[in-house]
């Protein structure tokens, strides 16, 4: 076997465990130096690639790579950049591979959500029909958890840990309060198809907080929903909304459009909670407060789950492992062996099973009136918020790396302009 | 010296110590069951004392009040609910006494802020003008940080821990997607007049982030801080905003207002960071994220200042041992002996140059351009949010006490309405 170089990039909106599967990747790649030469990375994703721009990782040192395991974001810089197909844009397949070639790259592992597992299955047809020889890994990641095949997905158990420990402070917050003054707390959550992020929410049932959760896999109601939250509050004295970005009318319009569109055309979302928290007041009279968690969510690497900070890890190392065994065009996955005590094991999915699938909640992971969890879900839940990893801290900051990203001088003599 | 139960109440907004604090007075003065009888907590806070409702701490175990220490919110309920003066309303403070009287209560603690400290100040006149002798003991609580005399409040140190890694953490993920997309984050936090809170955001500059702090005590000028962000953008590719609630225009007029008010007379704010987003996309058409922590940055006990939890905890216990010396009408206070290393003791203000006298950042601490902190903020700040102080967790979960709140019965024969 001959030594070739690796790619590596990451994709999309960054998480608190993404570049712990960087740090897998490469440290997995350091271990095989009679195989593997050099982790190139993208600089800002896949577009380091087109343009050339390969951060060269043997310039960090292995305190540094190590340091990225309890470093939230993209070390590298990722972007939201989706690679048409073949046909439409041959000219970014013939430039990856023209830069691929000049800097003797046999290894292409890319760290994305579903987006980018469809760009990576494209890759990785190209040592056919373009005669390069490249092996592409797809690394899974996302926040999301829409990815089919794998029982989750590195990025999520950490968000979802965030949402249920906030919300559960949050709702101690307004339980204290609810006598004379707040007694509605809305929380707005990301996920834009997929409801797993507010379903962590509804773990706050097992806390005897009475919380209602909005999913987007659940047209609003807002007669039915007004009733729910009235009964809760006329109950418990209070009560906690967890409302996905993606909640939506039936007519399909979310609750939180705000007009404006990112890169792959997905509408961008943000307000669904103040939203809801007026229509509340505005029907009921419930003082209110509200909280939009944003990127909060998921860069919170100060409260990650410890089994997604491993999965993470796994997820890279697998991706290295599986390149050095000759596979191509797939994805590591996480398989779930047991549930009590929880158990785990990687396994591998085709990437062409994986591409452009979105995995939503099954229905009977919702309850039967569409605002809470069912038992099923919570036992699915439970075991990827497991555990505290908690970074290193110095005058009461986390120790996070900065790399030094340093980029290997270019090769070809062309420029590539991205648009 | 005769025994003589105490009085316990929380007041105004919860934080993520005021329990630590409520730990502090119950643990002390149950190791002086000579002095100190039993602890009657108000429920939902000096509402529960006029409705005589006070909630029998007896009946909590040793372990269940050790818990209160690293549980968030207030566990015996609080309320934003002020005395009017004793020429208003004085069948308040004869209802107060005649509760008080009954139940053989000879030391009032109450834990708030400013607003608090005004109320126990009036309480702490009434042995004289009505004839009940009685101590009250003022412990200090406020994420605001407006107290004036102490170093700084129980609460403070943790909402800035919070903001401050929160802050971070978003920055390095906005960092990671800038090239291509989101160049703007805004962070909304809390803070009416005192911008404490939001100068933890100016840390970040610590840590290469490019940050504009908006506070309330510097007016909002638009082109200026447009022109700003701008620069920032242009430098680093990025800018993060930390923009305080109480940010306001030059005419007074909140970016946030949304028009109710508290009980207090006080505007409930929330949404100066979408003004604030969008106004950045209007003028400089740079994509944005936004957030607005509200209840989850002052609930956030998950991520609490060690200093702060110790600070909060001697807060009470210092309560309690004043009292037992014989003070009335003082609360204690943080005094700062020394910086690098920092140190700290307990010491005592006089209620009467505490009430209503609040304390704003002075113009030193803020940069010169308005929009950071400057060296001596941040020595001042550093130790504040110094080590981390994590719950038990339980199942992914922190294992946070619900007390059983059981009242004691009713010994006076009226009724009080609180209106």
């Amino acid at each position: 076997m001959t030594v070739k170089n690796a790619f590596y990039a990451q994709s999309g909106g960054v998480t608190a465990v993404i570049n712990a599967s960087a740090c897998g990747v490469i440290e997995t790649a350091r271990q095989h130096p009679d195989k593997i030469g050099n982790v190139l990375a993208g600089k800002n994703g896949i577009i380091g690639a087109l343009t050339e721009e390969l951060i060269d990782t043997s310039q960090e040192s292995d305190a540094a790579i190590a340091g990225l395991r309890s470093t939230p974001s993209g070390a590298f810089g990722s972007c939201r950049y989706k690679l048409k197909s073949l046909e439409a844009n041959r000219r970014e397949y013939e430039r990856l591979i023209e830069v691929f070639k000049a800097h003797d790259i046999g290894y292409f592992f890319y760290n994305g959500g579903g987006d980018s597992a469809d760009t990576c299955f494209k890759i990785s047809q190209l040592s056919e029909s373009l005669g390069y020889p490249l092996q592409a890994i797809h690394v899974p990641k996302t926040v999301d958890n829409d990815l089919p095949i794998t029982d989750t997905c590195p990025g999520f158990g950490s968000v979802a840990k965030y949402i249920a420990v906030s919300a559960l402070e949050a709702s101690f917050d307004v339980r204290s309060m609810a006598k004379t003054s707040t007694k509605i707390f809305v929380l707005e959550v990301m996920g834009r198809h997929a409801g797993w992020i507010a379903a962590a929410g509804g773990l706050l049932e097992d806390h005897d907080i009475p919380v209602v959760v909005l999913f987007p896999e659940i047209e609003f109601e807002q007669e039915k929903f007004l009733a729910n939250v009235k009964a809760k509050v006329e109950q418990y004295g209070f009560c906690t909304i967890v409302v996905s970005e993606g909640c939506h009318w039936p007519d399909g319009k979310f609750l939180a459009e705000q007009g404006t569109r990112d890169a792959f055309g997905h509408a961008q979302l943000g307000g669904a909670a103040p939203v809801v928290a007026n229509m509340i007041k505005e029907a009921l009279g419930y003082k209110f407060h509200w909280a939009v968690a944003d990127y909060l969510q998921r860069a919170a690497r100060h409260l990650a789950s410890k089994t997604d900070v491993e999965q993470a890890y796994a997820s890279g190392k697998a991706a290295v492992e599986y390149a050095l065994a000759g596979h191509n065009s797939i994805m590591p996955t996480i398989v779930r062996t047991a549930n009590s005590p929880y158990a785990w094991e990687i396994g591998k999915a085709d990437l062409k099973d994986v591409a452009n699938v979105e995995k939503f909640m099954p229905r009977d992971f919702i309850s039967e009136d569409g605002y809470g969890i069912t038992a099923a879900c919570k036992e699915y839940l439970y075991p990827l918020i497991e555990g505290e990893d908690y970074p290193a801290y110095e005058r009461g900051m986390p120790k996070y790396v900065t790399l030094k990203n340093i980029l290997v001088p270019k090769r070809v003599a062309t420029e590539f302009e991205v648009k």
